[in-house]
């Protein structure tokens, strides 16, 4: 079990060494990063949380804890409710089995430090 | 590149196969079976085509032709939009790369044969 | 879904497929297939029928087909009952989750192609 | 490579995190929960040794340090020897390849400290 | 094991299906496509041939028949020898382990169909 | 996102890890072990930095933190150049999709910590 980040600490990592990436990043890569971003933005008939969600269950079922770590802050920045989260955590542990739970525990352990930051 | 099967086809080696598994299932291997049906079910706050889009997400970037299958179709029985489907679709491909692209491409071939048989 | 094949055209594509590989292998290649035939060896402590249900859980979770057929094929010889059987699938099963089912339920076709080849 | 955990501080941590999963879950998330333990209960034809095992392999080739962890503590107490432990880390290694020798390490990291603290 | 299909029916049935995703995708699935045909361009540091190899190791370990057969086909066209060949499946083996040994067989026998075809 | 360790501290903790390996390996693993080496050797038509690329490549698709970092250190005693270290990582990215951006980011702060030290 990997240490927990606060989410600013991730945030400040993540710029960090998004810095490092663009300094050497061809322009394939800066495509690719800006394709990325794209894919999520609210310009079509999915919902902006919708799609964020879409990324959550991709990055659940593919069990990467620094992606399920941005689209459960991005999830949670669209509003997303627990009953939707739940929801979709549900159908991402059938499909992706006992081997996520690992990651679902520690999406949920996200969730929960920015619903207690709600509070304060 | 594997030969292309009808929907109905599909359904009926699906259900073939559903009845070996079941000849040997266990106790285990039924609940999960019935947890797999459960956690689609319009009975939550998410509705059933998000669901099953949620559903057809995963399975597409953990590509499974089988699962993209099943799930394309459902999604059409719900109703999903060509739009919604590319949007979601998109976002898969970003997710999981040029590796998903097969898959992607035998998704679209059985959404174009699903849509044109509404047309018949 | 993959068009079945039986078991004995299984193992003649196997064998057709494996004198092309030796054609291009050199030492590196040709060590591996031979560590991989020592690893199911019965030398050791663990039966050889517990060795290869190892190998056919490994298979599934991975998801590859002509693995689990092959594992399947060295199970039923080895003597491994139903039962047996059922309770490997069953953890792979819940390992794995429902984007395993597909290739489960190629796994218990064969099973199935086998043990009613014995009533002959 | 991850800084290393004492086997209580991931029990403890496991359990601090169940408890927010739980906060959350809802019936399929919960009832998952329970079929995950179901699967390596002794009430079937495989010894629980065995069952862990399985688990432990499947663990090791999708490659999750927290699962390995978890079935090495469980193999561990249901007595599994080092000789039987080896036979199956080998055939995780030969299916899984060079990609999985980080998490055997770290596997065999956590059996050492298991083995280690019997002689105290 | 899928029936093999030849490299001209492969290319015939890629174009069917690429008509198809054109024909629903938007604009980040088709800048993707793009981004995905400028990272194999002849306008960088590495030849092409290697950049054509670095694309079959990374669709040997990740499993995909498709992707596998489009990079031998490239890789056949820049001149690659066998010698050359047999150097990185060795290494996509070790990496990857037995699990890819399907693959690394139908690769071969993609090979060896085009290697065939030159002395015609 | 995982503390970052230093290419020192990365070294030692593979060594200490690889002592306690060898204490209960046997000939398969031992063998296998042996093997990983060999395929990076130079006795070959490929030179030994392509094949510590190809090495990356596949680490990177396949999401190994370790294996990249390992190959990376490799690259650099290669005298990969940034240039050729940047396509090789735009193809692995393009094939492998956002789900590797994590694994790339911190395979490039490792690249600019060994660049770094160069400088002193």
């Amino acid at each position: 079990m990997v240490k927990k980040k606060s989410v600013t600490e991730f945030k400040q990592e993540r710029d960090r060494l998004n810095n490092i990436v663009m300094k050497y990043a061809g322009l394939t890569t800066k495509r690719f990063f800006s394709l990325d971003s794209q894919a999520y933005r609210d310009d079509g008939v999915l919902p902006v949380k919708m799609k964020e969600l879409l990324g959550l269950v991709a990055s659940l079922v593919l069990r990467c804890d620094d992606c399920i770590k941005y689209h459960i802050i991005r999830c949670h920045e669209e509003g997303l409710t627990d009953a939707e989260l739940e929801e979709a955590m549900a159908i991402s542990l059938i499909v992706g089995g006992s081997i996520t739970i690992p990651h679902l525990r520690r999406a949920y352990d996200s969730w929960e430090e920015l619903r207690q930051a709600e509070l304060k």
